[in-house]
């Protein structure tokens, strides 16, 4: 089977997979998600996923029994039925189907649906090259922390900067202050240390983010986590992103500006090796 | 048939309706909508509404073809093969179902969802007393003026209104400024004049919203599109608020404060006299 997908206790293909049109994750983005990599089959950093999953669940209130535990397992059958050596694995929590009303329904199960498909990876030009990042003015809610499928002003910041022939948009403050891409965190390096914005309501503390920063410091790297200005950014030796997908991607280029040379620079690809030691 | 579904050129029950787990309105809250209503069988303004669907279906660059004639001719036959007298009509468009990526798929066929059920209105009693509204800080996103269905902030500050006994929860931004509230406009009346909102991209601009500013024109009843802050409002000496289904419904507490008399005022009674005039 080339992609396995799971709802509500069903397993089948993706393309057999369906919700109610009254569910509110369609009708009303009321709903969280998580997005996990498989390394060679094995899930990578499962525990902080469903961490913040778990997060995300209490942060928009919604009540349900899962436990990592059981969500885990239904994981590694998903993975196990599609049977990819590196997998996308995408999950998603609603607050159910029911007759639309913005309260909360009442007595009405939640919505899970997990999808397996083989994991598509940046090219390797694309990653030796390092890759070009667009502004966008951060226009979003006040609660990036939740990682919530209201992502429609990452879309349309997200098709702009493909449009302009970017990778990524990169979402700013009208301050200057640099919160992080629209699937991705970001980081800097200026004389040899790594600077990335704290963790705020502006930012979702992301996965690949908090290793990397975990790796610099046990790796003797200095590493601050701190405000980042975009004319910081544009001045600084190496500027990189994190994700799951993307693991640390060097970006050389912002609003159509080199960083330093526009190439990947040598303590990004120290941390990409760390990492990589750390993951594959 | 008790309700009725439309699903991309497809009659059936609300029950059997569904859409693909990789919709675009499902897993990115990635489409628009608008709610609209019949009295005795006859949608109500369905041009302003249709006008505001395709301002949204714009405003998010959705490609589509469909056309203004056309979606009324499907509305029109979903609500009448329901065959209520009042019918609550929901109608949604979504940028279609593909493999997920933030930015826009290519040539993915949007995904059409209506609805009709049977309307339910506010009971007789709680037009007669009035309603207590909650304010809540406004921590949406700056483009509330797009119909779109990422409603999680809605839905929160919903639940916390109606968790606090209200019936609707009132968007007030930091420095006092009031909004909207999650479902409906909000205007005052002091000294004889009513103030609403201007139209901006903090609010969504309500149909009933204009049609109660025209019928206020047209009656000689002073009406002002301004700035109107939450201190005013708790010193005015009406409050009510506007939508589809509410239609013009008055205000008699904020944050567990009466307005006035705690009493639906004289001007909001005329008000929602000439708008069921106009409508019913």
């Amino acid at each position: 089977m080339p992609s396995i997908a799971y709802v509500n206790g069903r397993f089948s293909s993706i393309e057999d997979a369906v919700v109610s049109v009254e569910d509110r994750g369609f009708q009303l983005g009321d709903g969280i998600y998580e997005v996990l990599r498989t390394y060679h089959g094995q899930l990578h950093a499962v525990e902080p996923h469903m961490r913040r999953l778990f997060r995300s669940l209490d942060a928009i209130e919604l009540k349900h029994a899962f436990t990592a535990a059981g969500l885990e397992q239904i994981i590694r059958e998903a993975v196990q039925r599609a049977g990819f050596d590196d997998s996308l694995v995408y999950l998603q929590i609603t607050r159910g189907a029911t007759k639309r009303t913005k309260e909360f329904p009442i007595d009405v199960p939640p919505t899970l649906v997990i999808t397996v498909r083989k994991l598509e990876l940046p090219p390797a030009a694309v990653r030796e090259k390092g890759v070009a990042i667009q502004a966008a003015d951060d226009i979003r809610w006040q609660r990036c922390d939740i990682k919530t499928v209201c992502l429609l002003p990452n879309v349309l910041a997200s098709q702009r900067a493909r449009a302009a022939g970017c990778f990524e948009a990169l979402f700013v403050e009208k301050d200057g202050t640099v919160n992080e891409c629209a699937s991705a965190n970001i980081f800097i390096v200026a004389s040899g240390v790594v600077a990335t914005p704290p963790l705020s309501a502006r930012i979702l503390g992301g996965i690949t983010r908090d290793e990397v920063v975990a790796l610099a410091h046990k790796n003797g790297v200095p590493m601050q986590e701190r405000r980042v200005t975009l004319d910081e950014l544009l001045a600084a030796d190496e500027v990189f992103m994190t994700g799951t997908t993307v693991e640390v991607l060097p970006v050389v280029k912002v609003n159509d500006r080199p960083i330093a040379a526009g190439k990947p620079g040598p303590v990004t690809q120290r941390l990409h090796k760390l990492f990589c030691e750390l993951a594959d």
